[in-house]
């Protein structure tokens, strides 16, 4: 296969990560005879500084032009205590989910049997928890009409029936290929838009027999991720929900450095780990490269291409089983990795294997 | 002092906790020589059944003749699986809410040493953890402009900075009797709302110099809050925000059937349990009725009667260590106390007292 590639750094970690991210890419790629090619482009705080635009249109037609988008992190402290500044790194990536139509937004909640002792929840509640937060990423308050003055200020949170449509056939689409069982999260007691996402969803289930359907109210979603992780499979939801339920999915497995994620919708689907561009780490050589890593095994895998997405999760196990790890999650008394060398550990596993 | 209570039972459990509420309240007023009179109303689904009105008029006139409202809880199951039919008892609070004009939503989060093995989180993480999560009650999309028909739907999140200001000064109360540390949480890196409340917040910082002010995006909140909960002393929200976060604040604690909560503002404050109206569990004599017990001592500091408000607190504490508990808290092979006898053992000991 022909893999056409658009590789985003952004910022802080970001280069650091997604060379590795890239080596791996490519020892897979040779190991099963796929062709790849990179095209860099900026994005981020580093756009902003380079050209004045965190998502320029130069890194957009890129994206645009690839099969797949290798995206890391973007922002910087600079940034971070203004908000209400014109200009910043988050808008960025919101006008990359909006102008390459990213409405799905998959995150894997896994935990990794050597880290559950990271994880903030009890071992027995969290052990073996295993379920994918879908987060509608293109609608809702994010996007809605806006308005702000001295005294007062609204954000519109709309939806439409086909926008609903589209990411409830995502996540039934996901459902199908696991457990079978789907979790729709929204606040129906109180909200119009919820009311309409309920009512899809009651209109779209006898389309999908063999999926059980349940519905729970985001406060409830809130509190059963974390009485009871294992009682999820997939969640959908919509924008803003999503962005507060994934974010606290994923801090119960304690293993947030490891977290990848997808984004799919209309044109190019972007691949990134969940974490941030730790800057305070920039260029130190510490930062876990494992979530961006895993974000090329979900890139292989959303182009079927199985065995390569398999082979990066082994490789990825056998580094932890062998204490092959950034500090932050070495044991005691254990060898600490750099960025490069995990990297490169898994990039000769994938050679050897 | 004179204390005329606005009784509403409600639905489930309700009537039984609320009952048990009473009884306190009445022991304490004797003990202390307060006048206590009591005027009950119907709210929820059984106000629904009665009168076609889940916050009847009568009821309304009622709470605002009273110097405080003892809620108990409301819901029905035969509402739940439709929150589109056109009456509901969570309309019932809402109404309730915003007709008494409670804009700020009070829930201490603490956890009891004796249940903290009940947590989700790692017992080194809980323990000791104590902060205040404040909610605005009658503002954002809850009561924001509405729209749905088969197609589209919307909400509007709006405030107005008298809205925002009056919250924050509520904030800012508690911070300044607690240690002094005051987080906002928003999401004013993407939302207009948001970023009027930061501006209000940052505006009326430096008039309070002895607070330490730290801001907080909301899917940050709600990871922290898992991670290191005793990182917080008061937290203040907007209102749809402040629904996930204090019930997934309520659940790291342990001990959902013990905690009390305060809504407060332009007329008579509303003092009731953070738990629902459970109803499988309606006439069992099983309903754990410490959290209505404990609104009462909310009830009673909120007039600044502490001495009063300190007893309960105490009797609770001693019910507890006494095992005089409801089985879902009961230790194993300890006696199982129904609500009536826990309630009647914190009454025997505040006589005693
Ligand atoms: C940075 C921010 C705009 C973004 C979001 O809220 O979507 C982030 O929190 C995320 O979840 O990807
Ligand atoms: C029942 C519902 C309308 C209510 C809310 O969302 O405010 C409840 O969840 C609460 O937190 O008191």
């Amino acid at each position: 296969m022909d893999l056409k590639i658009a590789v985003l750094p952004g910022d802080g970690i970001g280069p650091e990560i997604s060379e590795q991210g890239v080596a791996v890419m490519s020892a897979v790629c040779e190991k099963f005879g796929h062709n790849v090619s990179y095209e860099y482009a900026l994005c981020g705080a580093s756009a902003i500084d380079a050209v004045g635009d965190p998502f320029p249109e130069k890194t957009f037609e890129i994206c645009m032009n690839a099969d797949a988008v290798l995206f890391s992190a973007v922002g910087d402290p600079k940034f971070d205590n203004d908000p209400t500044a014109k200009v910043r790194p988050e808008q960025g990536l919101l006008a990359m989910r909006k102008k390459l139509g990213l409405f799905a937004n998959i995150r894997p909640i896994e935990t990794f049997d050597c880290l559950i002792h990271k994880s903030p929840l009890k071992d027995e509640l969290v052990r073996g928890a295993d379920f994918i937060c879908i987060r509608e990423l293109t609608g809702g308050m994010y996007f809605g009409e806006k308005y702000q003055d001295n005294d007062k200020a609204y954000d519109t949170n709309a939806y439409t029936r086909p926008e609903i449509e589209r990411i409830l056939v995502e996540a039934y689409k996901y459902a199908g290929r696991r457990r079978k069982h789907l979790t729709v999260v929204d606040k129906a007691n109180v909200l119009a838009s919820s009311r309409l996402w309920r009512q899809v969803a009651k209109e779209m289930e006898s389309k999908y027999p063999e999926i059980e359907t349940d519905y729970m109210f985001v406060d409830n979603a809130a509190m059963r991720m974390i009485q009871d992780p294992k009682f999820f499979d997939v969640m959908v939801t919509e924008n803003t929900f999503g962005d507060i339920l994934t974010d606290e999915g994923s801090c119960i497995t304690g293993s947030m450095g490891l977290l990848p994620s997808a984004s799919t919708g209309e044109h190019t689907p972007v691949f990134e780990p969940i974490h941030g561009s730790w800057p305070q780490a920039k260029g130190l050589n510490i930062a876990n490269p494992l979530a961006q890593i895993l974000s090329v095994a979900m890139l292989f895998e959303y182009f079927d291409l199985t065995a390569e997405g398999k082979l990066i999760r082994e490789a990825v196990n056998a580094s932890l089983d062998a204490n092959v790890r950034t500090p932050e999650i070495q044991v005691e008394g254990g060898a600490k990795y750099g960025t490069k060398e995990v990297g490169a550990w898994i990039v000769d596993y994938i050679r050897k294997a």
